[in-house]
């Protein structure tokens, strides 16, 4: 029970409807939703957000970095803001519930407030953060974590980052600007769908996430000899594909074999001259490894090496590792953690925790602020397609932990 | 010792002379040759070997399938051909010696017999084959095996087969006249280059040649689930590339398990989707078997099943095996490969028998008369290519070999 009494609970219907109506902006034939940031579809959507933002009483403003920041003022206005949202920008075929959720529910904790005149003693913030699907501009401006360079950002339209900005009110030359200070934000909160099938394959309706993985990128190339596929006997091959396989396979090991549950990945393949009659000379592939851990990455990144080495040379191939990117994990606050568990128990929704393996506004948010994040299950686990699903009374009972654990931390905090 | 008395030695510089000049039709700025089929430099070519032909004292003709044919009379008309020959055709970066050697050393090979007055007890002809490189035209209508439609002819320069054969004294309507009555041919022995590095290895002069292996090639297609790099767990992934990793390496280990030594390649493999950040869902590949036994390559694809449903089940991905084509190995006539045996052994020349792993005219002739192949080594395995090199010394070993089996074979049969 929250020390609020009985835990209020939010309108499901309304927050459906709201899913529903954002959901119409962008739609595709095929019930995937393409609204990519900057785009007309983006800001008709945040237009219309502004306009429920509005309603439901909260003061708007945009930041440089184009994010749409909702207030409402708490008790004490001193005091730095409890902080929720996520963003409402989609992949070319995204779903309904992916980043919308989060901005929605942040909107519908707003609406429950003020229906039951309840008041907080922190100021309440609902962003909708600028293009998190690709450059991850906005949460990234409002952390201090963006690139002033302009050429690093490589836009779905092609625009210079610039005017892509200005698109949606954003401004590139004041970008700085848009970096809050340290004691401007108490926590920051985002639900989320999960887009993953732990929550299902678990049962569990809750997922009080650990923190965000961070993330390693390599590219391998292998150089062997391609040669006549008749012609050279089995003995006297340096098969590029070959070695790749064991690569490949070596590279699956390294992450099962681990205590941990890191995750490694070959996605991208290439082979030359790529013939049916032609031993393949070399091979092109990217790994993508992630965890929570950073000493588990590079534990995985000195076992990947000792593999190469030793695949390497048994197949008389040269085997190159070249990074490619790293992100750094984004560790939960322990406390907000606590505060969502606590929520959940209160709400007698069964929760388990786990991490977030796919990026979020939050991983940058929690460079500079604890952070938290809640997952509600996705149907199947997929995501960023017209398929994807998360049932009304599962949004509902996110949004209700969402507003339960905001309430908790400003009592706390 | 041949019963002839000692083995007549072609002449080493003017076979050397012959593979320089014709080298120069067609010569690239790389060092390499393109003398493709049906094109003006196969023309050129053909104009040349056609004029050394006549002053060497062949009468010549072109036979509907486009194959140039030279026709030297022996003591006995009537008795079946003894005939020698390759093609001059070459793929767009070929050497100076795949197929021209072969023709040239039977052009050497009367030269020499008329230099020393030497006459055979049968005719013998030298052809040089028509497209060996492409449609293998040439050698399939004169064993008969050529297909009649000519929709099935893919030239490389893209013109109807009819036009083709036109441009170099063939003619497609009648091409069922090119083959050869059973009698017309005793035996067939083509010289070639191995185009691989058997006989280098093993540092031998003459590979007397067991036949020509035969070739099944299958498309192996896997479909798995693509899903998130990410958020989709070790355990909870269909990854078509991991199981495409295990059967390329199964494929490996099949040929290289088998007591015999087949060759197996994949040598083309593509990834969908082939991002970074995704598990590939489907991947599509080759494999190419050879050998010398059609009992070893059924084997092989029987073993190629099992191992497919074992990996798939366990992948929980579905893999299919479709048949793309079938080739029939041709094996070498015994009494044949025993006269080249006998012949090298005559010239103190170390040889060692082997399989031909690649295509040859000699594979079609091989279908209807007792035929043969006698190797010489290819420096560092290399062909089709501008590197592709064998040494004056070895290509007149070769031709020496030629012509010491074919007089042996003229007294035998």
């Amino acid at each position: 029970m929250s020390d609020f009494g009985r835990p209020l609970i939010p309108n499901a219907d309304r927050l459906q409807r709201s899913i529903d109506q954002l959901a119409e902006v962008g739609a595709q034939q095929d019930g995937s939703v393409c609204r990519r940031g900057f785009t007309k579809a983006d800001c008709d959507g945040r237009q219309l957000l502004a306009q429920w933002m509005t309603e439901a009483g909260l003061s708007i403003r945009i930041d440089s970095a184009g994010n749409l920041i909702g207030r409402l003022d708490g008790e004490h206005s001193n005091l730095p803001a409890l902080v929720t949202g996520s963003h409402i920008d989609t992949v070319p075929t995204g779903g309904h519930f992916d980043g919308a959720l989060g901005v929605l529910a942040g909107l519908e904790v707003v609406r429950t407030l003020q229906a039951k005149g309840r008041r907080l003693r922190h100021p309440l913030e609902v962003i909708a953060f600028a293009d998190e699907e690709s450059t991850m501009v906005g949460c990234k401006g409002m952390a201090g974590t963006a690139s002033s360079d302009a050429a690093e950002y490589t836009t779905s339209n092609g625009d210079p980052i610039a005017v892509n900005l200005e698109r949606i009110g954003g401004h590139w030359p004041s970008l700085a600007s848009a970096c809050r200070d340290d004691d401007a934000i108490a926590v920051f909160l985002e639900l989320h769908v999960e887009q993953g099938s732990v929550l299902e394959s678990r049962g569990d309706s809750i997922g009080v996430v650990e923190g965000v993985v961070g993330q390693r990128r390599f590219t391998i190339r292998i150089a062997g000899q391609a040669n006549h596929a008749g012609t050279t006997p089995m003995a006297l091959r340096q098969d590029a594909l070959v070695t790749a396989a064991e690569v490949v396979l070596a590279i699956e090991a390294l992450a099962i074999r681990h205590p941990g549950d890191p995750v490694a990945t070959v996605g991208r393949l290439q082979v030359w001259p790529n013939a049916a009659n032609v031993v393949p000379g070399s091979v092109e592939m990217t790994v993508d490894l992630r965890d929570l851990s950073p000493l588990v990455l590079q534990e995985l990144v000195d076992g990947l090496m000792l593999d190469l080495e030793r695949i390497g040379e048994r197949r008389s191939c040269s085997i190159q590792l070249d990074p490619q990117f790293e992100v750094a994990p984004t560790p939960a606050d322990a406390l907000v953690m606590d505060a969502v568990s606590a929520a959940a128990a209160a709400l007698d929704l069964s929760q388990s925790r786990l991490p977030s393996r796919a990026s979020h506004d939050a991983q940058e948010l929690g460079r500079r602020w604890p952070m938290g994040m809640i997952f509600v299950p996705s149907r199947g686990g997929l995501s960023h397609s017209a398929a994807e699903f998360t049932s009304a009374e599962q949004c509902s009972e996110g949004t209700a932990v969402l507003l339960e654990a905001l309430q908790r931390l400003d009592r706390l905090l």
